[in-house]
């Protein structure tokens, strides 16, 4: 059983389709993936961005809108533009940081993702994530204050630190555990079969 | 017959493979490929940048070396970093541009990302590509003077000040004639099958 470390961020529009898309992919390939959720606010300003580069870098944020339209549309996936991009992603980060060995942690990651960017919710809303809670059959009040425990905040900011130190510059990203990186939605399948070992033509 | 323009800069990693693969790409599908050069310098300009972004953002810098080696490899085609990076591609840009219509141009392209990409050559300098075009049987000297004349200059000029206009902010891009964008070499495939029409279910 091999291990993929699947690096996501809840603004991050291409982490959608990965979100979505890997626990298919990976199904009878013996890789394990393991969920990441990490924040790309820090990241960026290592890079010296205050906001989105869709954001930040017009031309390259129309394209990605379209882009990204397309290739939900291909994927079978529906997809909104989140109003307003980015949504606010720390509080659902830290609920997914401290969610990710529950039985409910995975299903809470992609909730959060459909409800932002295929049915229009903010994210940034302690309700909004109180009902996905809720629509999961868990404890939503104490998931939250366990959410926003000093410890649970130092476990994200100790995943952001570690990504910043392994050279993830955006999400979404797929690290192996021979230290292979990936980067975006569309090295999912690269990355899967590096993981698996020797194939996809890939290994060198 | 249906036409793709393929937007390409000599100083980009991404497309080098992109200019390698398209010719075979567009075999048997009805894809009349328009080779489009032109300079990102301006538009790096414009997006506040003066160097390539992959050298201000480092760790994005150091993944896409990384990248383009196993994506290299997959396709069999032979890669070398070029040292320096970017490598001056102006001069080159102006040949390409007044070779578009000539016989010879599609295999200058090719010859000078080879040359660039695979042989460690300096395609800034005059030398190489004079030696480039005399390996193409054509006057080397001539075209050199035509490559470096008013109108020529201009007609480059122009074709970035349209890349800008379009939208373009990085290189390979593909548009299809109804203005579909494809930004990648990821996406050559997906360009292709939006130029044929209808088909790869990713038209909208």
């Amino acid at each position: 059983m091999s291990i993929l470390d699947f690096w996501f961020e809840f603004a991050s529009t291409y982490s959608y389709p990965a979100a979505m898309r890997i626990g298919n992919a990976v199904k009878g390939t013996g890789v394990n993936v393991r969920w990441r959720p990490f924040l790309l606010g820090p990241i960026f300003k290592a890079q010296g961005w205050d906001n989105s580069p869709f954001n930040i870098f017009s031309a390259k944020g129309r394209y990605m809108w379209r882009d990204i339209e397309r290739e939900c549309k291909a994927y079978g996936i529906p997809f909104r533009k989140p109003d307003p991009f980015p949504q606010p992603s720390l509080l659902a980060a830290r609920v997914a940081a401290c969610g990710t060995s529950e039985p409910w942690g995975e299903d809470f990651v992609r909730a959060v993702y459909r409800a932002e960017f295929a049915d229009g919710r903010q994210i940034g809303e302690p309700d909004v994530l109180t009902a996905i809670l809720e629509e999961l059959g868990v404890d939503a009040a104490s998931i939250l204050t366990r959410a926003q425990s000093d410890a649970n905040k130092a476990m994200l900011r100790g995943a952001t630190a570690e990504a910043l130190e392994r050279g993830i510059f955006g999400a979404p990203t797929f690290i192996t555990e021979d230290g292979e990186m990936f980067w975006g939605n569309d090295r999912l399948e690269q990355a899967i079969a590096w993981a698996k070992g020797g194939s996809g033509g890939i290994r060198t």
